[in-house]
C-alpha cells in the first residue's frame, strides 16, 4: 500500500536509501527452475552503474549484486529472491547543507511534509539509486522472456534536448544501442547528443530527452482489459521511473490528429499469422496485445540536480541558496535505458503469468 | 487480478457488457457518513450519457443509476456500494454480422484469442459503456473531495483533430466547460471543433483529440513514492480509459528540451504558503503532491467504429469487409470528459485515504 | 481493503444489506468457457435458502439469482460475473425497536462505533444474508473443480450442541448429507439433532455445533508456503463465516497431545502414488497439499438472535431490554453447510489458479 | 501472490532459506517517526533464538538483526524497512542424505512436487527459521501498539502434551511468562512441562501443545466485516505459523455446546464504558473489536523432526529410512511464543491503520 511493490504475480518490492546500508529488492512470484547467476544480473546493472562513462555521474559504486535467497544451485526455486547491493561510496557529508534547504524540483519538501522526517542524504529514498533493484529483478524477467518466450525488449535514446532522431524501429538491434555511451543507435545523432550533454555538463546544467521502448514477439493475449490494460500497466511502470513526465504508446499524441479511417489498423492474414497492415495501436488493442510490435515513448525531464546556485527556502521558511555538489548526471537517459528495459520486462512477465489462469 | 478493480483503499470493481443485463460497479472502501443521492450521481452520468447532443451517438440509454447497497437514509454506511444501470436499448441484432468478422482496431480479435470466447454484441466488455460505472463511483469521490477537502477536479477538451487551443488553465471554471456540447471553454475554437466533428460524422468517420485535466487544492503529501507515485497512478487511470494512447503531466514531452536551470521550479514563500514560481512539475514532485495545481494532458485516438467499409478477416481467417452501423460517436472527447474527471477523483480519493496511515 | 473481497485470482467481492435493495457479488477472475446456468447456481442457493425446512427461519425469500454479466450463451467469458438476488421479504418495521438498542452478541454496537452510522434493519451488512453471494460464486468453483479437476468438496453437520457423531469420513457421499434436514449423514444422530433443535426453537433459544469439511482429489502442490498456506487460507475463509469461532485441520487441537513419532505421517508408495499411511496432517504439509484428503472442523457458536428478553443498553447508554422477533434460525448449521462448501471451493479454485504460474 | 507477504497496510514480505545467505524481511507501510533500535528488535528475537535454553535446539545462531533501510537517526522514515540476519551456523552437510529422502510430515515432498526443485538444506524455505523476520517486524508493531495505543499483546504456553493449565487470563503479566524456559506462567505446571519436554528430548521424540494469546486494550472498531474480520485475519496469521493445526477465539470449540441464552454476552455500562458481562465472543463481534479482551488458543502439533529412524521413500520412489540428526527442538512452543506475539501485533497494527480511513 505504501507503494514499494510493483506487479501482481511477478512482484517486486524494493527498499533502500541512497546513503543507507543497502539498496535491495525482494522478487516474489518468480517461477522456479529458471537458471540465473549473479553475473548475468550484474551485466544489466553495469549498464545502469554510475561512472560508466564520461557523461555520467562520477559517484563510484560497484553496485555489486548479492543474491541472498531464492536461488539454489544456479536456479530459481520459486521462493522469494533477495537481491542486494551495499552502498559503498556514501558521502553523506556532501549533503550536510541539504539538511536544511529544499532543493528546487527535488522531493526534499514533499517528503518532509508527507512523513514529518526525511533522510536528507543524497535524496534518501527519492534517489534514482532505488532503480538498481528494478534492474536486478527486471534482468531475470528479461532473460526468461527472451530465452523461453522469444520476447525481446529493447529501448534506446531517441531524443536529447532538441536533437531528435528518426530511427527505423524495425531494424534496431540491442548491439546497435550499446555502440555509444548515449545509447542511441543513430551514430551521427549520438555524437551530437554526446556533445550536447558534455556542453550541458560543463555549464553545470542538465538536459532531458526521450527514450523509445520496443517489445517484440509478445504473443496475442497479454493484458487484462478494463483497468489493467497492458499499456496502462506499461504507462504506470514508466511514469514511476524518476524524472519521467510523459508516456505514449503507438500513435500517441500525434495520433489525435488522424481520422479513424486513417488510424484503423487493417487486419489481414500474413503467412498464416493474423497481422495488421499498419500499427498505430502500438501492439495493444482493447488493453490486450495483438501480436504486433509494442512501441512506446517515454519523456524524461532534465534532472533537478545542477551545479548552479539557485534560490530557495529552508525548513524554517527562510530564504537561502542551494547549489549541487560535484557528482551528478547531466543527462539521465543513457543510464535510464536499462531501467526502462527492466520495468517493461517486469510488466510483460507479470502479464504473461497472469494470462495463464484465463482460459480453461 | 483480472483487472476489473481500480484503487487500493477507495476501490472500484466494475462489471457488465454493452448488451448484457446491466453495467455496474461495487465501490468498496468509501468512508461512511458521506451524503449522496442517486440524482447527484445521475447528474455526472448525464454528462457521459449517449444521445446528449447532436455530436454524440444516438444510442438511447437513460443510464438510470440504482444504488442497491451501502447507502442508508441518504448517507454512505462504510459498506460496499452497488451502483447499477440496466441496459435498455440493446440491439444485439445490429451486431450479428460482427459475430464473424474482426473489426479493425477493435478488441474483437484480441478478446477472442485471449478468452477463446467473446460476447460480440456491441464490443461486449470492451465497450466504453463500462465507463458508466467509473463515472458513478467517481462522482462520489468528486463530491467528497470538493466539499470536504476543497479539492476541485475539472477537465475539458483542449484539442480536436488539429484544432488546438491555448487556454489559461488558471481561469477555467466548471461552468465554462459546460457552455458548449464539445466541452471546450474556448468558445471560438469550440465552434470550430463542433464543425469538424459534424463534418467527420457526415463522412462516417471519426477524429481524436486531447483532454486537459486540472486538479486544484490538493494538499501537500498525496502520493506514495517509488511505484505508486501520484502521477503514475493518474497515468494508469487515464491510460485505462478506452481510446487513450498518451499521458503527460506538467511539462511532459515538451519539457525534455529544457535545461535543468530552466525547468527547475524555484521554491519560495507566498503569503505563508510554500509555493513554486513556475510549475513545470505539474504539482507532483518525487511522486508526492507539492500543493501546486496538478495538470495533465490525455491523448485520445479517433474511435475505431466508422461507417465506412473496411477490409478485414473473419474468425475463419477468410477475407471479408466490415462497416459500422447507425449509431456511433464521431469523437468521444465530450463524453470522455466526465470519465477523466471520475478517474482523477478516484485516484485522488484513494491517495487521500492512503495518506492517512503514513504519519504517527 | 475494506474487507469485502476474498481471493487473489478467483476473486469475489460481495455487497448488500439484509434489507437493502439486493445482495450481490462480482466474481472476477473466473476462467472463460465454463458452462454455467442460473439454475445450477440456484440449486446450491436453495440449500442455503431460508424457510427450506421446519428448523430454519421462516423468512420467505426465493433468493432467485440473476446473472447480469460475464456469462454469454451459457458460458463464462472471462469477464466479471455479477450475480444478484433482490431482497423481497424485507420487513424493516420488525427492526424498528432495534434502531435504538444494541442486541447482545450482535454487531449493532461495533458497527455503530466503527462507522458512526448503521443500517439497523436486520443486522444490515452483518447479516448472514451476505453469504448468499458466497454460495453463488462458490457454486461455479465447486462445479468446475468437480467436473474438470476431479476435486470433490463436501461438508456436513458433525455435532449439534452436545450431540456428537463418529462418522467415517471416507464413506460419506453428498447424497447422504442431503437425506435429512439437519445435513448430518448419521441418520440416528441426525434425528436426535433435529429434536434438539426443535426443542431449542420452542424455547426461543439457539444452539451451536460443528461442521466437518472434506475435500477429496486435490492434486499435490496447491497452497503457497509461508503466509498463504492452503490451510491458513481455508481457516480464514471459514472464520469469515458468520458465527464461526474455531477452525482446525487434520489432527487439530487433539493432535497436540501426540508425540512426533505417533503424529508423523509415514510416506509410502501406494500403487504408484506417493501416499501417507496416516493423515494427521489433514492433506496439507508445509502449507501445500500432498494429495491426501483434506479435512477440517469448523465451530459455530449458537446464533445471537433468540426470542428471549435480554437486558442491554441503547445508543444513549440507557438500560433497556431486547427480544428477537418471529423469524430466526435456532441453529444455523444446516444452512451453513453450503456456505462452508462454497468458501472451500473458492479457496481451492483460487489456489488452483495461483499454482499455474509457479513452474516454468 | 506467491504468499510471502502478510498485511495490507502494515505489510511484511519475508525471504530466506534456512541455510541460504540470510533470512530477511521488508516491512512496508510502517508509519514514520516511530523510534526503534536494532537492540529493541534483538530483544524480541532473543526470545525466539535457537539455543536459548536446555530445551531448545542447539543450533547456534546469534540471529543478529541488521536494519539496512527505512530507519534514520533512530526513527522510522515511512520508507520500507529491511531487516536482515545472516545465516551463520549453516551446516548443509547435515542434510546431505535428505537430498534424496522425503522426511515424514516435512515439506520435502510437497515442495519438490510444487516447484520441481527444492533447497533441501534444513528444510530450506519451509524451515521455521523464516519466522525470525516475522518477529523482527512484529516487534516494531508491538512496541508501537503498547506505547502509543495502550495495546498489550502477550502469549504463553497453556498446554504441553497432556499437561493442561487453568490460568486466570486476567492476571497474567509479561514478566510471569518469562520466569521459566517453557514460557508458562503457572510455575508448577511449567516444571512438569519442562520435565516432559526433557523426557521427550531424551527419547529423540517431540511433543505438541497449545499457546494462549491475549490482546488487551484494543479500541472498539478494529476489523473489517465480511471477509477480513479481525479474528479471521488473526486465524490466518496463526495458521500460517509452522506446525499450527488449529485456532479458536473466545468460546471456540467448547462454545458450540452452549445455548444462545447462555452464550450471548450481555452489554452494560461499566463506569462509562460499554462493556459485556461475559466475554464468550473473545473481544470480536461481527468481525470488529468491541473493546473487551481478545483471547485465542493456537494448537501446535509435535514437530516432525525426530531422532528416531522412520521408513519413507526417496525421490526415485524407492523405500528408505530417515533419521533426524543432532539439533532439533523437541517442543517448539517456548520459541513460538514470540512468533505468536509478532503475528498478533502485525494483524492488530494492520487493522489499526486500516481503520483510519473508515470514518469521514
Amino acid at each position: 500500500m505504501a507503494g514499494n511493490t510493483f506487479g501482481q504475480l511477478f512482484k517486486l518490492t524494493t527498499c533502500g536509501e541512497s546513503h543507507g546500508g543497502a539498496v535491495a529488492g525482494i522478487l516474489d512470484g518468480c517461477p522456479s527452475n529458471i537458471p540465473i547467476t549473479e553475473s548475468e544480473i550484474q551485466q544489466e546493472l553495469d549498464r545502469r552503474r554510475p561512472g560508466q562513462s564520461s557523461i555520467t555521474t562520477t559517484r563510484s559504486e560497484s553496485d555489486t549484486i548479492h543474491i541472498l535467497s531464492g536461488v539454489f544451485e544456479g536456479k530459481t526455486t520459486g521462493t522469494p529472491i533477495l537481491m542486494l547491493a551495499y552502498n559503498e561510496n556514501a558521502r553523506p557529508e556532501d549533503y550536510d547543507e541539504l539538511k536544511q534547504a529544499f532543493r528546487p524540483s527535488h522531493a526534499d519538501f514533499t517528503y518532509l511534509m508527507k512523513y514529518g522526517i526525511r533522510d536528507y542524504r543524497g535524496s534518501g529514498r527519492a534517489s534514482a539509486r532505488e532503480t538498481l533493484a528494478r534492474v536486478a529483478a527486471g534482468s531475470i524477467a528479461k532473460k526468461y522472456l527472451k530465452q523461453n518466450c522469444g520476447i525481446e525488449i529493447l529501448s534506446y535514446v531517441e531524443q536529447v534536448g532538441n536533437i531528435k532522431t528518426n530511427i527505423d524501429m524495425d531494424k534496431v538491434e540491442q548491439q546497435h544501442i550499446e555502440l555509444n555511451i548515449i545509447r542511441c543507435p543513430d551514430k551521427i545523432k549520438a555524437e551530437a547528443m554526446i556533445s550536447l550533454v558534455e556542453e550541458v555538463r560543463k555549464a553545470g546544467d542538465s538536459i532531458g530527452g526521450v527514450i523509445r521502448l520496443i517489445i517484440r514477439g509478445v504473443p496475442v493475449g497479454l493484458g487484462e482489459p478494463v483497468f489493467d490494460k497492458l499499456h496502462a500497466d506499461l504507462g504506470k511502470a514508466m511514469l514511476s521511473i524518476n524524472a519521467v513526465k510523459g508516456f505514449e504508446i503507438g500513435s500517441g499524441f500525434a495520433g489525435v490528429e488522424l481520422k479513424g479511417s486513417e488510424h484503423n489498423d487493417i487486419i489481414y492474414l500474413d503467412k498464416g499469422r493474423v497481422a495488421t497492415k499498419t500499427n498505430y495501436a502500438g501492439g495493444v488493442v482493447g488493453g490486450i496485445s495483438n501480436g504486433e510490435y509494442i512501441y512506446c515513448r517515454i519523456a524524461f525531464k532534465p534532472v533537478s540536480t545542477i551545479l548552479k546556485s539557485q534560490p530557495t527556502i529552508d525548513i524554517n521558511n527562510r530564504d537561502t541558496m542551494v547549489e549541487g555538489k560535484g557528482r551528478h548526471d547531466p543527462c539521465v537517459l543513457p543510464r535510464a535505458v536499462p531501467v526502462v528495459d527492466a520495468m517493461a520486462a517486469i510488466v510483460i512477465m507479470d502479464h504473461y503469468l497472469r494470462n495463464k489462469s484465463v482460459k480453461v
